[in-house]
């Protein structure tokens, strides 16, 4: 059971948040170059940005956000990472690929470079297998199937919505580990892929991600981090949360694993620890909550569980802080943004 | 966070079914040979295994199991190597390494020879993440970590009772998909340990693994299998469900992954098919009997667990098939066989 090619041009944007770094888009010239791009600007709009010859893209800062959301550009982060959801709103394709610019392509042990593109879409239009777990990580994979006891009616399996891609050479560590840890490596290629079980919630980092628009875009929002916000690098795990409860409900699979890429450097420990000290606290009682997070059976689209959800937000995590409301506000506000800027996928 | 060294051969006993091939022991020897054995003869005890010089083994045939559990040994099954689960009663370590007679030494990807056992003792001296999946796998391996992200208060983890390890060469398939696929072989290395998220079951395969005895053993069960049985082949997948909603009520972890034995040889799949065929309808009511079982507070320690859970298959199953309520009667007197012969176990 061999993946299917890749999907064609057409069916793919990349996200990129600021690109700091010329380098970035050089390195992934043979691997990008044939998709279309959409660079997201998180910080001063006055700043130019300079994208080399020969890429297809689209750039918007915040001005531009302003100009299109209009008063509902108020739920998409300012001077932070975060914005690059506005990027999974404005694309028109069917798969989106996200990827931080001081990440560059990594090498397998052979030594060959990684095309993390093509594994993400291996992984997307293969099933997940959330319900059981194979002992042999990814069956679908050249080489694997199901083991010895894996009930045959799951062997279907269910269609893959995010496809969750690791980092080579520096991990991705929160604060606290940074500064215990600051030497730390990894080295470990490990070559699989698995699907997060049903019921288990993971941190998902938004450095290289993959996901299926159509299945799970509306919920792929990155919160309100960054300028005015009391917290920052929780955009994408905030996201993780949300989209493996939705996933869960609506019977969508989320895989992890390959593809690798090679994360360059570390962020500071120090500004990271002031932008997540608070999340520190915070998740102690936010993944309680997202643990034991029920939607209806009347939610049955994306739409209608991402609000549901943002409802159990402000009633549940307001309790925690104010910060929560504001937060489920915004996100019923990325909806109605969302189903303005998609209404053909609107429900 | 590196693991502590392998315990003294006085903690662990490597429990073999019937050996019926004289090269195994040899090619163990330079692993195992510390180690006590205590090898359990699943055919006619009439028959001689025969063990080379050097090794410190106990051998129990049939005769021995009727002649130490007298009416009780109806809960062991006979000419089937499910007949190993009587080694880890009669055992008095702590710990337990269980390995078929068809697995030999694997190499890792740089040629090396692996010491299975080792890397099981390992894997059960570092705790189990059963509550947040850990995106860098077992968080406490040499050069990994927990991600951003992963809860703090989770970071303890939970002691680990079940060490599940995998093959190279011959892959633990079913017979319908060793009838499909005759001529696949697991060539991936997948250097990697990870916990089975609580609330998730897995296929537990019974050629390659190690448990702890004193967290978990009264449950590791290996059913009702072989000559005057139904079904064959479920043995090790019967223990795996078992555990596993025990060690979830319990708060105990199972890790799989690492260690790689080699399988050298598959069985014939035809056999394996008039053995496994009422397993396959079976598995398709058991599973999600076993997904769906929850213990109650009253039952504290594995012996209660496993009692509550055989009232509960003779309750469901039952209604499956004749053969659960003399499975369900097995379970118990395997529990009070247990507790006869470890009685300052016994609760």
């Amino acid at each position: 059971m061999a993946a299917a090619p890749p999907p064609l041009k057409d069916e793919l944007d990349i996200v990129i948040p600021t690109i700091r770094n010329l380098d970035f888009l050089e390195m992934w010239r043979p691997f990008f170059e044939q998709y279309h791009l959409i660079i997201v600007q998180d910080g001063d709009p006055s700043k130019t940005i300079s994208v080399p010859q020969g890429f297809d893209y689209e750039l918007y800062n915040r001005n531009d956000i302003n100009r299109i959301l209009g008063p509902k550009a108020s739920c998409i982060s300012f001077k932070d990472s975060a914005c690059r959801c506005f990027g999974y709103m404005v694309s028109k394709k069917k798969y989106i690929f996200t990827i931080d610019d001081d990440c560059f392509v990594a090498k397998d042990p052979t030594g060959k470079q990684i095309n993390a593109l093509e594994q993400h879409i291996k992984n997307l239009l293969c099933p997940s297998t959330p319900l059981f777990f194979n002992t042999l990580y990814d069956p679908f994979r050249e080489g694997a199937d199901f083991v010895r006891g894996y009930p045959f009616s799951l062997r279907e399996g269910v269609p893959t919505a995010v496809s969750h891609g690791l980092w080579m050479n520096i991990p991705d560590y929160d604060a606290p580990t940074q500064l215990v840890k600051p030497r730390e490596r990894n080295t470990r290629y490990v070559d699989a892929v698995l699907t997060i079980p049903k019921g288990t919630l993971f941190p998902m980092c938004g450095m290289n991600l993959a996901f299926d628009r159509d299945l799970i875009g509306p919920a792929m929002y990155f919160g309100l981090m960054g300028d005015g916000q009391p917290i920052g690098r929780y955009d994408d795990m905030w996201a993780g949360w949300c989209i493996k409860v939705i996933c869960d409900h609506l019977g969508l699979g989320v895989k992890t694993g390959l593809p690798y890429i090679w994360h360059s450097k570390a962020s500071n420990p120090f500004v990271n620890l002031k932008k997540e000290y608070k999340g520190i606290f915070w998740q102690e009682e936010i993944i309680p909550f997202f643990q034991s997070a029920t939607l209806s059976k009347e939610s049955t689209t994306v739409q209608k569980c991402y609000v549901e959800l943002s409802k159990q937000v402000k009633e549940t995590l307001g309790k925690v802080d104010p910060y929560f409301v504001k937060l489920a506000d915004a996100m019923e506000t990325w909806i109605q943004a969302w189903d303005d800027l998609n209404p053909a996928k609107a429900n």
